[in-house]
């Protein structure tokens, strides 16, 4: 029996994981490790091509679905898909994106109580052998009774929001709606920073979140504000984060994205009151297990005409 | 109007931070700034002395409460008083530690998540400049569905517990006696190490938990298994540890206490799969200032003869 068709144009994290298994239930096409190019691969597929797995850094323009006539379904882990056009050519796309999201609300409160609790630079002040020199380590900041301000309450920002309540955290958020939960609103993230502690990005990244936490909210989060960025690099200024950072102008920051990753501001690493990870917030055995595993289950679903298990338009 | 006395013969760290505002309430017997012997200073002030503050580090012996035979009342942050002296003395005692136990609670749950998520590793990763270089870095475990031992389920332990389960960890618990709780209560810590994935060491320092956490204990444990200690480092048999650790018998640890403190094994230092902070689990700024209140709270409730605020014995 021939196994069905899979095109992979670049290839994401959960494929290069996964890949063994992946080729024992498909035939995969893979642009990536062709000699021909994109455009020149497509066109050799064109015709056969009904089911293609991509992630957020090979989007899935209208130009590319134009040159498959034969596409079915897109699965992905995150939303750069031409929708609209999926639409009209009734084109099903099925998302993983929810697998994530534990994950990545875990990281956004590891990132705050090591900032808060100085653990990192705790751990580099042990391993640098100055403890039995010097007792002397200023204090942290107790996490209990902060007021957490969530930016994008979606899957990850309510994940974040149920995690710090049971640290006794106040939460309020700013949304594009208004959403039915008793934390407070604020339609405004300027309002949001200016009545909060701690500031959590947690939204996509849109043409209206880029650089959305600008100068305006960072002055409104003041000198003992805290700044977690768990979503996207570019939904921050990073430009003027550094300034703030480096002027004491903000207390700290928890960043696992940053604008240009992975090149990281020379003035960040040398700073102490920031904790920069390598956008490692869902990356963990058991995330891309599940991906695997849903992406599969969707695959599956769609080659024998049944319903996708997560889809985003069926 | 003369100041009331207090003795302190070695400083707590709260009355450090807050000494000048001891000193405008107090007139302050300082055992430790004295030319004299403790044994002589104590007995220059044997017959005035009413009250003292002291810490776990300078332990309130039988033979100190007999060289003090006016006092009547011991304010400490932790338990390492003769408290069957003070009672047959009629001494009252009054303790701060639960000002402390949210803090040392976050800092288990901080030093968890860093463990399983990578995130001290990660900054060290970024700050080393590799990342651009090198887009392969390991993943790292999911904190939710991990089963969670608590080591001792006091005050700490209590408020570690319900912080893990807004992740999603299943707990249990090995305790002296079985709790009023819905958490699995494992009579013995090598079977409760065996049947979980992280163990949490919350539990007091005495004679019974000293090298608690053996050999048998960490191979129970297993290969897969975490050890994180916010007690104190007597408590694990440090040199088993370091053999496990490096041998790979166990997969990390989080330590905010050591055997030796401030002296960390050197093996330690050099290993990846640990965060290692000096011992700051409940230093934070807000902790300090409500044991400061509290102290003050305390030692004013007992120079006007009313009831003590957070008493042991009264």
């Amino acid at each position: 029996m021939e196994l069905p068709e899979l095109l992979v144009i670049h290839p994401p994290p959960v494929f290069i994981i996964h890949q063994q298994q992946f080729s024992q239930k498909f035939k995969l096409l893979k642009a990536y490790e062709s000699p021909l190019s994109t455009e020149l691969f497509l066109q050799a597929h064109a015709q056969s091509t009904k089911a293609l797995i991509c992630y957020g850094k090979s989007p899935i323009t209208s130009d590319i679905l134009r040159r498959l006539p034969s596409l079915q379904l897109v699965v992905t882990g995150f939303n750069h898909i031409d929708l609209p056009e999926c639409r009209r050519r009734c084109i099903a796309v099925a998302n993983t994106a929810d697998v994530f999201s534990e994950d990545t609300a875990d990281i956004g409160v590891g990132l705050l109580i090591d900032l808060l609790r100085k653990i990192s630079s705790g751990d580099r002040f042990v391993r640098s052998g100055i403890w039995p020199k010097s007792i002397r380590y200023p204090l942290g900041s107790r996490l209990g009774g902060k007021h957490v301000g969530i930016v994008g309450l979606g899957n990850i920002g309510l994940k974040v929001a149920k995690r710090l309540e049971a640290f006794g955290c106040k939460i309020s958020y700013n949304s594009r709606q208004k959403k039915p939960v008793h934390y407070n609103f604020y339609p405004n993230v300027c309002e949001l920073a200016f009545n909060c502690n701690i500031l959590v990005i947690c939204c996509t990244l849109t043409l209206e979140t880029r650089h959305m936490i600008d100068k305006d909210v960072l002055k409104a989060l003041g000198k003992d504000g805290i700044l977690i960025n768990i979503a996207r690099g570019p939904i921050v200024d990073e430009k003027e984060l550094v300034k703030f950072l480096v002027d004491g102008e903000i207390a700290g920051a928890g960043l696992d994205v940053f604008e240009n990753e992975p090149k990281v501001p020379q003035e960040l690493i040398e700073l102490d009151n920031v904790v920069l990870t390598p956008h490692r917030a869902a990356f963990t055995k058991e995330a891309f297990r599940d991906a695997f595993q849903l992406v599969l289950a969707n695959l599956e679903a769609f080659f024998l005409n049944k319903p996708l298990i997560s889809p985003v338009i069926d």
